[in-house]
């Protein structure tokens, strides 16, 4: 560091000390999630506007503008291919980003998003979207506000935002990728729907005590390789995973005593993310390289231990004898066959999050339309219930019976993350291609898991994917690990090689 | 608000947004206390010094003092009687106090605080005060420091950080009321020894399921008027009541399956506590006239319904069939007049917070002679262990048997609170005279508790305490509710007549 010029020292230590101002942040949004009572929501709504606004003014103060224009020579930082090199490129895109947007309008997203998430949470549970829809108006002119200053090459407000979840994805190129995905998912769900199989998904709806659906859920989260001495496990109404600070990793998930899947593997989930988290370069905290590469990346990765290995019939190989212990009442006379059966059963179901491998992708693209419907200004949120109804029922030949059931069921929309959506998928797809290549290298991952092994592959992700931070482009990184160009054709062949099987196809 | 003078509407739209920042921090000291992951600790000493180091440059910004010179008539605030003027008064010391500390103290304390705590609760849970020792060292250099800073009328440091917590308190007029208590208490603890009386205090220390200790925690709290809608009640090593922002007040407590009076009393405490903060005016939150007056008068309200309502018979007399229904196991057996002799049994401890009525404000004269010769510079950290030992013989004719249970007791001076322990004792003395004038005035409150009535008592302490924020310093709060200056015998009168009966004095 020493040795680095001045500015990219003074550079560094800013975008540290506004990663702190950051992450307090980040804690006040956590306790939103988790504690809060609440008549505080309001007040909350004040405190992290407050701490928006003020982390904004430092991320676009002119000294950074001007130690950035005085580190374009790439070779006073170690050369074009630097580490160093990488943190000004991607702070200098921050930069450029954040200038865009003036103060008032981050506070605003930051106030409104908070209050908005809180009617949210309110209206789903009494399936109520009326008392939504003013909340949603609103943050979608927020966010048409914020693409307009943001600007895109393509022209599309979609690509504004969703640039900045998934650097360097636009509209095309995931439409692309999603047309390829969905043809062949049509075709897989039509084939499984016909096979006549038919899974004993209801032993999954037995009775799960959720004090013990919580120590198992810790057991495998611990298991896999997430460390509970820099991270926790707590309840919320959205399950999520929140950095908080370099070593403090924050899980949630939500318990369903009737459920046994949806906080299990939502766990697994967000285990998933939360490994990412610890795996990235603590003392890089706030700097590209100290962070994740895409939300892809991350779904990846959380995506990853969900379903190619938490799904996997070599996991509950090890995990269902005292799986099986732990829920006597709903398990005993299940075996582990008719168990795999049950949690990878493919069916159309309202909630995205419950969904299956195959279907979950279909959700997606029907967000990732209805989205950019939104942000393009061509739907507005007093039709979107309806509209959303008639996509569903196109995509997967049914209507939602309520709004909690249907565009009402994800968080996303009302704290203002349109174009996120398609990071999910995106995410299944690297997922399947950097998994097959963690096979190639490490041998026979499923003979691993049996015995429990975890820790060769959350070891190879570490050095492969966590390491590099945000140092590549997010189909940059898939192809240096894989040695061959992002695409869709290893999830493809994951979930035919899985569920061709499981359903008798030929 | 609209026909005051601009200087003072820019004054209190500027402390009001420092109270939002501030209470951001508070937001980050609660997660400390009760969900950090280990290893997140010394990250959190970053965010929670930055934060301090932001809040106090805007504290003690030259405009909060140019407003101030242009307040200086308080007949354009509506009379020195008014609340603006008293608002602006407090704002004064306030802004006077905070330029006295360089930005680097303030940053220090906060960190150093941080790691204090945390070596503080890691050298109590192993008994290991050399661990902390370093900590207690350069948390006592750094007090003085502030205590040089700030200076003091009577050129006393220690009454530079007393009156922090208890304006216009001073070492000379703590030490006169202790005096006058002192030698009252001794010789009713005498009295109390030789009467041969001896409650069985050991049904308290009988199985009590924490869970269920829980329960009738949140209940009992809710019933004397704590609002759950704008609080919550968490587990801490220490227990605690912090206020995170204007509607959102955290209590915390801990359990312990062998000790009933521990978690149940330490509720009440706290819930004492929260019910002021819920008092409070939370239009003005950030204002004096939206805060609490002093941390004697706090004290004042979480003794009076830990002791004065909690410890009572009425009290018991409503609550205890339902607890000795919760808990079967411990209390079946065990008549109301057992439980209630259990629960105000007088003997000497080594532990504060578990201390009777009667000994716990020798516990406090201790620490206040001790914090003295500490911050007098008389005392290091090195002899701290030796001379605790010997003065807690001294007052209790017995000695500590380990560190834990003697001078690593309390968290207090780990975070620098030094000063802070003798509003402990004033509270007391505070929370006897307000609470028989509130008996004067509302008739028989035994009779009302007796039928679970707490609401009449909350209110009126809403009216006579809460209200009127920090308008008065303690005493002249005290003389105002009560027509009569403040004075120990009130708290001398109601020990001696509630415990002479129980151990038969004459």
């Amino acid at each position: 560091m020493d040795d680095m010029p001045q500015a990219y020292q003074d550079l560094v230590q800013e975008l540290q000390s506004i990663a702190v101002l950051r992450s307090c942040a980040s804690v006040l949004s956590w306790d939103e999630q988790t504690y809060l009572p609440p008549e505080a929501a309001e007040y909350r709504a004040e405190q992290l506007s407050l701490l928006a606004g003020m982390s904004h003014d430092r991320a676009t103060s002119p000294k950074i503008g001007e130690w950035l224009e005085q580190l374009t020579d790439e070779a006073a930082l170690g050369g074009s291919e630097s580490v160093a090199a990488a943190n000004v490129r991607e702070a200098k895109r921050g930069y450029e980003r954040s200038t865009k947007l003036p103060r008032r309008l981050v506070e605003e997203l930051s106030r409104v998003g908070t209050l908005s998430q809180q009617a949210w949470i309110t209206a789903r549970k009494n399936d109520d979207y009326e008392t939504f829809k003013p909340w949603l108006t609103k943050m979608i002119a927020l966010k048409r506000e914020e693409a307009a200053a943001l600007g895109s090459e393509s022209g599309l407000a979609y690509d504004a935002l969703l640039d900045d979840y998934e650097p360097g994805a636009t509209t095309e190129i995931v439409s692309q990728a999603f047309q390829q995905l969905r043809e062949q998912l049509v075709e897989l769900v039509a084939a499984i729907r016909d096979s006549g199989v038919e899974p004993q998904h209801e032993i999954l709806t037995r009775r799960y005590p959720t004090e013990t659906q919580r120590q198992l859920g810790l057991h495998a989260a611990k298991a896999i390789g997430f460390s509970f001495e820099s991270g926790r496990l707590d309840v919320s109404a959205h399950p999520m995973c929140c950095t908080l600070g370099p070593r403090d990793c924050r899980l949630t998930t939500r318990y369903d005593e009737k459920h046994f899947p949806g906080a299990f593997f939502g766990t697994l989930h967000e285990a998933g993310h939360g490994i990412y988290e610890q795996g990235l370069d603590s003392s890089a905290y706030g700097l590209a390289s100290g962070e994740a590469c895409s939300l892809g990346i991350h779904e990846s990765q959380s995506r990853m231990w969900e379903n190619l290995v938490g799904r996997s019939m070599a996991f509950w190989e090890h995990f269902y004898p005292e799986t099986q212990q732990l829920f006597p009442e709903a398990l005993s006379d299940v075996d582990l066959a008719t168990f795999y059966g049950a949690i990878n059963d493919v069916r159309p179901t309202w909630i995205r999050v419950e969904a299956d491998e195959v279907t979950y992708n279909l959700h997606i693209m029907l967000r990732f339309e209805i989205e950019q419907a939104l942000i393009a200004g061509d739907l507005s949120a007093e039709e979107l219930p309806d509209v959303w109804n008639k996509t569903f029922h196109s995509y997967f030949g049914m209507t939602p019976p309520t709004h909690a059931l249907g565009c009402l069921q994800d968080v996303h929309w009302s704290i203002g993350l349109f174009g996120y959506f398609p990071t999910y998928a995106l995410g299944n797809m690297y997922a399947s291609q950097i998994f097959q290549q963690a096979g190639t290298e490490l041998g026979d991952l499923p003979t691993m898991f049996r015995k429990g092994e975890f820790t060769p592959l959350k070891e190879w992700l570490n050095k492969n994917v966590h390491a590099h931070g945000r140092y590549y482009r997010a189909p940059q990184l898939v192809e240096k690990i894989t040695g061959t160009p992002f695409s869709a054709e290893p999830l493809v062949n994951h979930l035919r090689s899985k569920f061709g099987p499981l359903y008798g196809l030929g």
